[in-house]
């Protein structure tokens, strides 16, 4: 059973005492990448994926056999302040084009045979404006925190964390800015197709909220800044991280989520890797602030888990490489 | 029933004259894409892709459901001048493993759904030196694109050509010098592992063979220059070009195959995309004269059709993403 949380303390005690990855299972992993029919090094990346990914299994010869893709969506206060090229009624629309099996998000699941929920976490209650007030109280972020932890299947071997929030990539860019510094302007974009003038608005908006908070730490931020589907994904990675599931991280808003997380706790997102860079503007930077390099770089920026899931089968073939490939010694091939 | 050849003339007018795609299909697909929901443009390259695709395949709404990988393997007389890691041996012994399931191609092609089959093109007689004599003479040409030719599935929807042959970075070297220019070290790389000196020793091989042969035209540089891997390679996807089968490209040697291809006919690659950018290091300056731009670049240097097969979900997601989601109108969702 995994351990479980009733207060704030509680989880962050949780998330910074989660175990690491199995070093032995990781180290006969290597051992064995060594020996496979192939020049050394030959497979680039997807070699050091299978062994990271060996690790968190526990095994040398590791199997990918339960994907999950878990989306959470949430509403949004901010909106009302016009950051968003499209209505907040997109938000409860899209959730029943997930139910049905109609957005990007299902077809490219099903590509990856991935297991596809979606939690949509108060639509009808949006987090408070937050240029005028934290988005949530303690006992909302509690709740979300909690929707988003018990939405992991313990049963899963990955784990994609997506999104659907009309106005999130404004939350997002303030807590970026918030944990991070710089300018708001560093941190926002276009989201799902704003133009300049409403560019420019975003980051006054984003400049605001964060002059009007001083979040200290990762959790204050979420309370102060997030979305409730923001905070969901935290706490699904969290529990993933507790229960050693590996992560594959999605674009600019999933990682303003890991990014609480790590400022939560320096090893927080060690089971995670970036599964794209985005076209959202800020996503490369934030990606470097964690520093996570991306492994597909194809210019989505549609959030909903998208490019993370495009990526599962990177990893599948990682693993099968590891798993299934002879050895020298087995295939009777002379060693270069 | 496929158009045949039975000479280099013949060939070249079916390369000449294949089909392009279908510009309806293609101009319905654009206009579905537009109306799905998401936000337009937000699946970034998936969508040209879906799109690309669905021109060739002559379908609004395409599905990808036999794509095939073919392993083409041939020996060269060149690797007597010490140009490789591994001896010539090799060759054989990983047709063997390819043959048994144990090679990294075969965990890819099976990841990614798809029939693979191995092709050995008289191993026992290597190709000429071509530092000394042409590697081929005619009848040797035309039964190695024979070769590739006939082992296109005329069923398949997608194509990926992979080889494998000691010495075969070396002949691809030189192809790309003779039709693009440069210097050798311009085109030379590692291959499987070569040291400094080694490198050297394969440039200057490089150079000597070029100098050596005048080639006018791509059957020309193939004969003179290639493998018969990589003729058959080349022999594959004019086949595939000829029925409008769309071609994943895979690495140096596979684009090495493509670009005598491209010489002969400009529009011979437009069934053609570039699945990886290799760690081969003349491979992304080679990508760039094909003026195809790599979906993935995760370092791989293995060739075997490994970085194509590996890009084959890429495709799968495109095409699901396409014919799979709802429009807006379908899914009640407002259009930003």
């Amino acid at each position: 059973m995994t351990p479980d949380f009733t207060s704030l303390a509680e989880f962050r005690s949780l998330l910074a005492e989660a175990p690491g990855p199995d070093a032995a299972a990781q180290q006969a992993a290597g051992a064995r990448n060594a020996q496979l029919t192939k020049p050394a090094g030959s497979l680039g990346r997807l070699e050091d994926l299978a062994i990271w990914y060996a690790g968190w299994q526990g095994a040398e010869r590791p199997a990918l056999n339960r994907p999950q893709v878990l989306i959470f969506a949430g509403n949004h206060g901010v909106t009302a302040r016009g950051i968003s090229a499209f209505p907040p009624e997109v938000t409860v629309q899209m959730v029943a084009n997930f139910k049905v099996g109609g957005a990007a998000i299902n077809q490219l699941a099903a590509v990856a045979g991935a297991e596809l929920t979606v939690h949509a976490l108060d639509l009808d209650r949006p987090t408070r404006d937050f240029c005028e007030a934290p988005a949530m109280n303690e006992d909302e972020l509690l709740a979300a925190l909690r929707c988003g932890w018990d939405a992991v299947d313990p049963q899963a071997d990955l784990l994609v964390t997506g999104e659907m929030g009309i106005g999130n990539t404004t939350s997002a860019a303030a807590i970026a800015l918030a944990l991070f510094g710089g300018e708001a302007a560093d941190w926002v974009g276009r989201g799902t197709g704003l133009d300049d003038s409403g560019v420019a608005r975003k980051a006054a908006v984003v400049t605001d909220a964060v002059a009007l908070h001083h979040p200290g730490t990762g959790l204050e931020t979420l309370r102060c800044l997030g979305g409730r589907e923001i905070v969901a994904m935290a706490g699904a990675m969290a529990r993933a991280r507790v229960l050693g599931i590996p992560v594959l991280l999605d674009g600019f808003i999933c990682c303003a989520a890991a990014a609480c997380l790590a400022a939560e706790s320096p090893t927080a997102l060690d089971h995670a890797v970036a599964g794209h860079a985005s076209a959202e503007s800020a996503h490369p930077a934030l990606l470097e602030k964690l520093g996570k390099p991306p492994l597909l770089g194809l210019g989505l920026r549609l959030g909903e888990g998208s490019g993370a899931a495009l990526a599962i089968p990177l990893i599948r073939a990682a693993i099968a490489c590891l798993s299934g490939m002879a050895t020298f010694a087995e295939a009777g091939v002379a060693d270069g």
